[in-house]
């Protein structure tokens, strides 16, 4: 079973969701149609379904993050399931013989889905190859691989301000190649048919040759980048690459790469400003345009739970048959 | 909007509970009776009500505090919320944008409550100044500022046991200048009307001008304090003062200022000795006290439970009129 | 009231769950009977029952394990009670004063049975000794002393795969004089009337002398004690032993006590290797073993939740009559 087709059951329904690599656009449709529903319960008096009851949910991280593990929890408890929070300080973390077994163990239990972040590219892929019949795998980051749900609600808050994908240009700002948001939010834009994806960052960072394995347009400069998008994504500065001598201090980062008022000009006027959070302002983002009227960054973080729920119940209830248009 | 309307909301109904100081007199009164009917919920074979299903409650501790957490996480389930408990680190709880941030994203998360504790005074208020229309902020303790439902549950108790506040004595013991416990304590019990507040400590810790201003009468004496009062209530003692060299040994502490058989002989025969917890045995108050039959400091943690329950389902009942009277 | 009755109520139902010693065997049959419903419940869709919903059930851990904690609190969930977990570090552990307070603070909030895990053997019966009347005391471990369910869960394993006792030779092979768990599935097989109960060990660690209290046959050779068993129980190496000069190098002691295929011909071919969890994969047990057609040390762990649950419920019920056999 190759690698795209591992989250799919006999039928082609999603089972795990590990990466957007490979998912039709059907798929991604139904998805985003699943998730408006919930959008609707999250905004009720009343914010709970019991889609998930009795069900039991283990979000099991590897990688400390109290912002993901909280929005998986709220998504999981409001379809009534029962969670589970299991962190695994990175030092117990070690063979992938003990990572089977903690495995094997919580299956054991009668767990029925397993959300996932670890440091290690592939880690939710290798526990999804090895999971039982009855479980699901949910990824929720794997090293610099893959955070599908992360660009699922990306996608989310794109359509509805946007309506449809077909013509819009999107850019991608900051270290693309090195980010699991990124790779995933390029799948999913590609896959619903956006018009461009570019790909704005210093040339250390990436490289005309290694962009193009990405199929993303590079820009090296901000202003020619930006030069009307319909959205811009803005990705969280990794301060450890900064040390490492491939990034320029962070005033001068900010000068070249930070989105100011000034820079956002060169798109169009009804931009959407995006970030995946937590912000570092004034340092990839000016707090001006983080919190100004093109910034949809909280409606990003509000979407989260509708569409972490859509996924959690789809995968939960793959016996049913997923509307499938042709792609 | 001043310091104390800001928890109330325009019908002058609670919105937010962040410190005792500034509510009128039946709005106390109207939390009392509240907790009542919670406090028999409490002692049922099935101790929950539907009142707040479907809501989400986020503890969200600055300061690590096991006890506090639990009891408003059994309150909030009591009350059928679904319950997130975050802890932030002290080092991440850096600056006021950070904290600003991290409320903004759990609203955008559709939170609904926001249960604070803060090592800074103060932190609730400003939290609840900035806080969405939707979310309501409850303080569980900011720095030496205040620690309202700490002091509700006391009022509660003493209720009980006493009927009416109106003849009362009370005298409460220890660090009450520094003490966010006591300054919430002392805006209760002067609202609730009682006749007399005293507060007992060394000179060093509570010289008698920083007391008028609380509005409490001084002594340095613990017997002269204790004589004649209905209720005495003993503060935590807290051990960095200690090594600030501004409390003598803790052996001499415990002589002067521990609460004692012999010492408590000087109230009246029907005194209640109260503590928040957790105690200090031998430091200050003696077990044989702690433990006797004028104590009610286990009562105090039975009802702190009613008594958030009562905090929480009416701050989160502001559309519902509350019943009032003049004060 | 002696150790052994400490945990039966008035009408001789079990209140507390400390140790299986003391323990009729009527009582033990009961248990695994009502963890058979409670099997059946872990398999379905929804996998809950509503018969402790309402009550409280408190994780208190002194001594972390994650595993542990995960199968109580699955357990509690799934019979629908509100679970907190409360984690003391050991170092706040310090005094029986302290945990007295815990208790009784945790007693004062209403919450109506404590999962105790502690590092001291003989914690969990000094807290069910002051425990309040209407509280509950599970034994999750405790030091070297006990650790019941996870007899009962391998005695209901064992029940699964041989139906009866009578007949069996059980062979428990590592550091038996020292370890909580065999104790515990001594007394349970001793009990349920096993023929003969092996222990396996070097002579560092279990002198003939010393076994000879714990009423087992003492074999210092594991192909002469795996002779003709049903059952092979291997306990998990501590590793601070080996320090401890009381044992070979871990080379060694897997060449002479590992449980290897070859080794493992000795015993009965229906033989059934379990092991409790989690397992030092090439150091008391081969892989090739560990995950052969004998092992059944994955469904001892599914068979936790339905026994966990079986003795939650039962100390929860002790007003209804539990059926009894003489023994």
């Amino acid at each position: 079973m190759d690698k795209q087709n591992l989250q799919l059951d006999a039928e082609g329904n999603l089972r795990h969701f590990l990466t957007i690599e490979g998912l039709k656009r059907a798929m991604l449709v139904d998805l985003l149609d699943t998730a408006e529903s919930f959008a609707e319960v999250t905004e009720r008096e009343v914010k709970k379904v019991p889609l998930l009851r009795g069900k039991t949910i283990v979000n099991l991280f590897f990688e400390s993050s109290t912002r993901t593990r909280t929005t998986f929890e709220l998504a999981a408890k409001r379809l009534s399931a029962d969670v589970v929070n299991i962190n695994v300080p990175a030092s117990a973390a070690s063979k992938g013989e003990t990572l089977l077994d903690t495995l094997r163990n919580l299956e054991a239990m009668h767990c029925d889905m397993f959300v996932i972040r670890h440091p290690d590219s592939g880690a939710a892929h290798f526990i999804a190859r090895h999971a039982a019949p009855h479980v699901s795998i949910i990824n929720a980051g794997d090293g610099r691989h893959a955070h599908p749900t992360q660009a699922m609600l990306d996608m989310f808050t794109i359509r509805r301000h946007k309506k449809t994908f077909q013509q819009l240009i999107v850019a991608i700002v900051g270290d693309v190649l090195h980010s699991r948001v990124a790779r995933s939010q390029i799948h999913a834009l590609s896959t619903l048919g956006v018009q461009e994806i570019r790909a704005i960052a210093p040339r250390t960072l990436l490289p005309v040759e290694a962009a193009s394995a990405l199929g993303v347009h590079v820009y090296h400069d901000m202003r020619e980048g930006l030069r009307d998008v319909d959205v811009v994504i803005m990705l969280r500065l990794q301060y450890e690459r900064m040390q490492g001598g491939m990034l320029p201090s962070e005033h001068e980062y900010y000068r070249l790469y930070g989105l100011t008022e000034d820079k956002l000009r060169y798109a169009r006027d009804d931009v959407m400003v995006m970030h995946p959070g937590p912000i570092n302002r004034g340092v990839e983002i000016d707090s001006a345009v983080a919190d100004g009227p093109r910034s949809v960054i909280l409606q990003q973080v509000s979407h989260g739970t509708a569409v972490r729920m859509a996924v959690m119940s789809r995968a939960m209830q793959r016996s049913q048959a997923v509307v499938r248009e042709p792609s």
